[in-house]
């Protein structure tokens, strides 16, 4: 069984639009097993169409196709579809109906255009769009399905959550079983290097093994039917067994919440001390739902005056070592724990470029520290890069500096 | 001159990754006057590879490739176009020593297969990464351009940036003009709305007018051919007069940016005092570069103690009339100014949700104050959306209201 999905719209061909919804249909798709060929975004045009689904059709048992069924004229989708099944539109009253409810729940007009998205093709099950006025269709021929979507995104996963069981049923689909690790501050190139053994094992088995890389993270996820479950499992366990200090979770765990976990589990608070990154670890310890039970702020020192009358650096380590040292990011970890009456503090400060480098402390030089009430754990970390990447590397690394420092790791030297 | 573009990468269809990158260079490629017929999302495989390339040439002038650079097995793009175009790899001295180097500088070992991204198709142009280890890959054959770039978004579009200068002169591509102008806090059906007389007129020259919204802003871009240059700028200036106090800058100008030289100008510095933003309003004052001049730092207070030790909020407000308030969030503006010793102040307080809303403060509810050294400004907001959209929300129309004090037109209440 597999799947290739068509995006219809010009909105995505002149870049004004990101196609998110591929990316969401596939993901579903996954989940019951069904791989996705090809992802195929085209205009709105009738021979883009022909040709696009003539193309999905030789390779693929079920083509999902989005966008192109609003109610405007260059919405062609439909008119395409009914000539290309040679089937006909057929009016549904009680579509109509629901349609013209919903305009005057909201207060708008109910136009000829709207009753319009009533008409249907005869041949195509007709799936209800509860969250807008444009239906899915679902044709089936020799042995195919092809099912059209609205583009609006909501709209498109309400369809979706409706039609994909119907699908896995109707096809007897047996289940599928992947499983995600994730590694924070070891290169892929490293990892990869150091199971290469493993994976040519693993991949032998006839499970499938992909990396995902992204800043300083890797995910490396084990794929294959559900009978292999155990088999994933193990390998799992050895794989995170290479990499004990590395390894932070599964699956769509992130830093910031395994972290606001970890504190929670403990009844520890958390606060953070900012120079090069600028608000930046804040914003991201913030972004996970209830961090207010253990995060109680950060004071973003960006001006060496507020280093001082803040956070209690000393006037001389300023000038003597520089901002981006030592000595002043572990009295800047230490002046967090004070003023901040917290347990545990990270604190950041480097040269985030594009300016202010200089030979001994070139751009990408960052120092982080975290402090406890009893110790302060310091580093320093040479990024390269832009400035942005090296906000997002300071932040990333202190988190995980920090994940390492609460499960013992950097204590135990792992 | 039609362009494709096509992306490679299993983890795009198994929908772990959203495709950004066809909309970022289907938009660079509009704005040289080449449309994009078609986007394909292909597997690591040759055989997909091989199929889309053969496909997309019979269409398109240029193909424009991402992803499969990498140094792992998966990353097989590099070797199936040496196939492809019957190439042969020969080794880059001094691409291996600059990615050695770069290992180097980040502390990292340089193994075999980093020194294999210094090993590139003979044939082909090699455009050199600036910021990572895979090279781009410029091959042309039979008066056509295909170009392969690694799939790291920022990577990509550093390449793309040498690419199509260079690709716009040697195929001497008409010049096309286009200025954007840029909105804050005015919704776009509003604008559309007033402006509908004008967007008549401009259609009417022969000009293309689009609209591009995003969180609290609006773009307006016109675009046309070279000789409609000064129609152009005429049209933008009567917008421009329609929305005076919306109206905040040009082309990829910024609200940080925009603020930040105000700022630069008048000699004066800026503080934060941020609640329910979190770090994230300091984060995108300091993305911009150079804002160490002007841009102090911010007290990240997002704990009420904290309010009252760091902010001087007195406890006695915090607890009468909560943190959410106009008693409050101007005691943070005005704690803000004398704290962090600054002459304009930035402060957020509200409830980002989804836990927090209550029937007269629901989810959504943000007053915003800004502190300069005599008076203070502020605000209540209604937003909605949800955690992440609320604080972005926040942060934009905090960074408009602190331009719209600087210039003047709170003042005088345009």
């Amino acid at each position: 069984m597999i799947a290739e999905i068509i995006t219809i719209g010009d909105e995505i061909l002149v870049g004004q639009t990101v196609d998110t919804n591929s990316a969401w249909i596939a993901n579903q798709l996954r989940l019951i097993g069904v791989p996705v060929r090809q992802i195929t975004s085209i205009a709105d045009t009738k021979e883009a169409i022909v040709n696009a689904l003539n193309t999905a059709l030789q390779h693929a048992d079920i083509v999902l196709m989005t966008g192109g069924l609003g109610p405007t004229k260059d919405d062609i989708t439909k008119r395409v579809l009914v000539e290309y099944f040679d089937d006909e539109l057929v009016f549904h009253e009680e579509i109509s109906a629901e349609i013209e409810a919903y305009f005057n729940s909201i207060g708008r007009p109910f136009l000829e255009v709207n009753r319009q998205q009533a008409m249907l093709p005869k041949k195509s099950q007709v799936v209800r769009n509860d969250l807008g006025t444009a239906s899915g269709m679902w044709f089936k021929k020799d042995g195919k399905d092809i099912i059209s979507m609205p583009g609006v995104p909501y709209e498109m996963k309400g369809l979706l959550a409706k039609i994909l069981p119907e699908f896995k049923e109707h096809h007897n689909l047996g289940e599928f079983y992947h499983r995600t690790v994730l590694f924070q501050g070891v290169p892929e190139s490293v990892l990869a290097d150091e199971i290469s053994d493993l994976e040519n094992e693993i991949r032998g088995k006839g499970i499938n093994m992909s990396y995902l890389p992204s800043t300083g993270q890797v995910k490396i996820r084990l794929t294959s039917t559900l009978d292999k479950k155990e088999t994933i499992a193990t390998y799992i366990e050895q794989i995170v067994e290479r990499f004990p200090g590395a390894f932070f979770g599964y699956e769509e765990d992130k830093l910031e919440s395994v972290i606001g976990n970890l504190l929670a589990d403990m009844g520890a608070t958390l606060g953070t001390v900012e120079s090069c990154t600028g608000g930046a670890l804040a914003q991201r310890i913030v972004s996970v739902p209830g961090s207010s039970a253990y995060y109680k702020g950060s004071i973003v020192s960006y001006a060496y005056e507020l280093k001082e009358s803040l956070v209690g650096v000393a006037n001389d380590d300023l000038w003597n070592y520089g901002a981006v040292s030592k000595e002043v990011i572990e009295q800047m970890a230490r002046g967090g724990i004070e003023k901040l009456n917290v347990d545990y503090c990270i604190a950041t400060s480097g040269i985030a470029g594009p300016e202010g480098g200089t030979e001994m402390k070139p751009v990408g030089t960052v120092w982080i520290a975290i402090g406890t009430k009893h110790k302060i754990y310091s580093k320093k970390f040479q990024f390269r890069q832009n400035r942005e990447r090296n906000i997002e590397s300071t932040v990333v690394y202190g988190l995980n500096y920090l994940r390492r420092v609460l499960v013992g790791f950097e204590d135990r030297g792992e």
